[in-house]
């Protein structure tokens, strides 16, 4: 939905315009301009939209093609590759899709979703399956959820259902948590730093671990006064069993007055999950104010700052924080900007087709392309990030490592697209 | 048993006398001369054997003092703080001992120990409880297992039983994982460097973590070329359930040729096991060659060197590794020596009596008194140790934080000490 549209909406609703967070804005013009000569295969750009590709390039370290699988998904958010081949998609609007191992849509989505409150960047989100998803077939969905009474209010939901394979439909379907507190009854609350409405920050990525730990993230909601506070899921992941129980080694349990399910806190809007595959460690690429964008290590009870501190600036240009090594704050891995990176999900490299980037961390971005940063003996970032596919002029929202070793984006467009990288022969 | 032992030991068998390892030698000399002066309360050093006490300190951040509770422990290894007050002792020539929350020593040991193989620094070695501990009443107990049939040949073992508060007696005594392969049996294998016999380096410490698992130390039994190979336990830290069975989520799962209970590998004689606070990380003590001790932080997979990196000497003055930084190994985040610092267990205290020492990281050592290190923001030692009671000349061995708030220790002596240390007025 663009900012029109919402100011339509609101307008229809009897309440003033809001300022749309960067989120909501119209893709920015690409960084560069097109290039004077246009390879020969396909346009590099075309606005928004996607061309058809492939596109060929020569990075630092290997020579790609980017090929597009689809362009017919409205707002791809998530993707779960399947073991039996094929993948599953999350469209922010509200939609499952099923892309089969040949990389054809499906054009039946699958039906049996709950109700999705899909409104600005509310909506479907982060999509895992079970660890054991071979044997049960058990899909875990993150979402926007509207309040049953209240319109307007919402909050974020994970839910659990059974899928099998090439099925048409959910069964089974519960939701397995729900964050508090409902969030969006007009009066707003009054809020510092000339925060955005409530239908944005929901975070919803979804990571199983190797411990069969369900991770969830969940954004500020643009009330970021909530995140400090312990007594509300807002600016927190959380850790979950599979069933949605609360595991007793999290570390607010017990604590009085703290949600059992956080296990950390301090965030504006995680967007992406990985596991570090050298530490072994949890991480997370948020979605800051302004400047404010993070790749952040999530410790166990560890507290990332938002909003007592952050690298960024608030949207009405107040500073906001902007400092390091406050005691009882961990400071981000990477922070971005200004300008914002607009940041999606993070992946490190762990496939068998490039060699040369085993372990390399894969960020996900808005304004940037795919960003790739060369890691060390230790799994962290170094140096300057290289910049893929820039020129495509693409908000990528997704990035993962498929069994192949192949790289498999997702675009943030009404005309969105999944699209792989390989290497190029 | 001192070398002494250990040569008529071994003369007794035939077998040619052995170089003792540091960890069989002798106490050495205290590093500093006794005071000038020492303190009216209190002689402050005997010799190795420690007096009563109790000894007052006023250290960098904090007046101590230093108690006494017993002196009639042989070769204390391992305790464990008692949800009833009080504790359990472990000595390492074979007893399990309860000591009431007066401090008293209980004079009769706790029966029902397996058949343990001490012998040099083999033993009964880390206790751990239950995390359930209060409602189910289980220990664990790692310990040097005798080979049921080959005299010499041994391994180590981690043993579960039941004990009821007050018992003298353990029931249900069962081993949940016994180390492979046996080893000892002579002649011993060609081993490069002058390594130890295979009586020394069993590791053995245990501790849960907050989610459930337990870990286990296990050290190289003076074979590190064993260490690298993944078919073996040598010189590996291990991840168990709590019946002893492997979690699926252990990173050599499913991987041919691999111990699946390894959670990391390449340490030498891994003796001490903590969490830390700020990360929620493993951290782990170890016993390296001449000036290779180390503290580290122990990741899901890592490997940490040995023997093919490490910054110490082997005992045959063959400089051995001595780099830092190489791929696929894991640098140690503190490294000692030379001379070797002899380390026990760790501790980040996260107590109430010294504020002043939140989250500082404690390091017993045999050399070097007990170890304090500053803690930054995020958890990671800073600058140089403070050396707490170096005076007294003991070989710490263990080291705790209460439920109270102090500090509790254990001396590597035949007539082994509890000690306690609390502030002083």
């Amino acid at each position: 939905m663009n900012r029109l549209a919402i100011t339509l909406v609101l307008a229809a609703a009897g309440l003033p315009p809001l300022a749309a967070s960067a989120q909501d804005a119209p893709a920015p013009p690409a960084a560069a301009p097109p290039p004077a000569a246009p390879p020969a295969a396909a346009p590099m750009f075309q606005g928004t939209a996607l061309a058809q590709g492939p596109w060929d390039s020569t990075t630092t370290l290997a020579p790609i093609r980017a090929e597009v699988l689809t362009r017919q998904l409205e707002r791809p958010w998530g993707m779960a590759m399947l073991p039996e081949g094929g993948l599953l998609v999350t469209e922010r609007v509200g939609r499952l899709r099923l892309i089969d191992a040949d990389g054809h849509l499906d054009p039946e989505p699958i039906a049996g979703l709950p109700e999705i409150y899909a409104f600005g960047i509310a909506g479907l989100n982060g999509i895992a399956l079970h660890p054991d998803f071979a044997e049960n077939r058990l899909i875990y969905l993150a979402y926007s959820k509207q309040h049953p009474e209240i319109a307007g209010v919402s909050t974020l939901a994970v839910m659990r259902a059974r899928w099998e394979a090439g099925s048409h439909a959910l069964t089974g379907v519960e939701d397995i948590f729900i964050a508090g507190p409902w969030y969006g009854e007009m009066p707003l609350p009054d809020r510092c730093c000339g925060q955005g409405p409530a239908f944005g920050s929901y975070g919803g990525r979804l990571l199983f671990d190797a411990d069969g730990y369900l991770f969830v993230t969940s954004g500020d909601r643009n009330w970021g006064e909530m995140v400090q506070r312990t007594d509300n899921h807002f600016g927190k992941v959380m850790r979950l069993n599979d069933d949605g129980s609360v595991p007793p080694g999290n570390p607010w349990v017990g604590r009085e007055g703290a949600v059992p399910e956080a296990w950390s806190t301090g965030h504006r809007n995680p967007l992406g999950l990985a596991i570090n595959p050298f530490t072994g460690e949890l991480w997370s690429s948020e979605f800051g104010p302004r400047g404010g964008d993070e790749v952040n290590r999530i410790l166990r009870g560890g507290n990332y700052g938002w909003m007592q501190v952050t690298q960024g600036q608030h949207y009405n240009d107040e500073p906001a924080g902007g400092v390091r090594g406050v005691d009882g704050f961990i400071d981000p891995v990477l922070a971005f900007g200004p300008p914002s990176l607009n940041p999606g999900n993070l992946a490190f490299y762990d496939g068998a087709m490039f060699p040369e980037w085993m372990g390399d961390l894969f960020l996900a971005s808005f304004t940037q392309g795919l960003m790739r940063y060369d890691s060390d003996a230790v799994g962290q970032p170094v140096g300057e990030p290289e910049a893929l596919l820039r020129d495509l002029g693409q908000r990528w929202r997704d990035v993962q490592v498929g069994p192949d070793g192949a790289l498999y984006l997702l675009t943030d467009d009404a005309q969105g697209a999944l699209v792989r990288i390989v290497r190029r022969d």
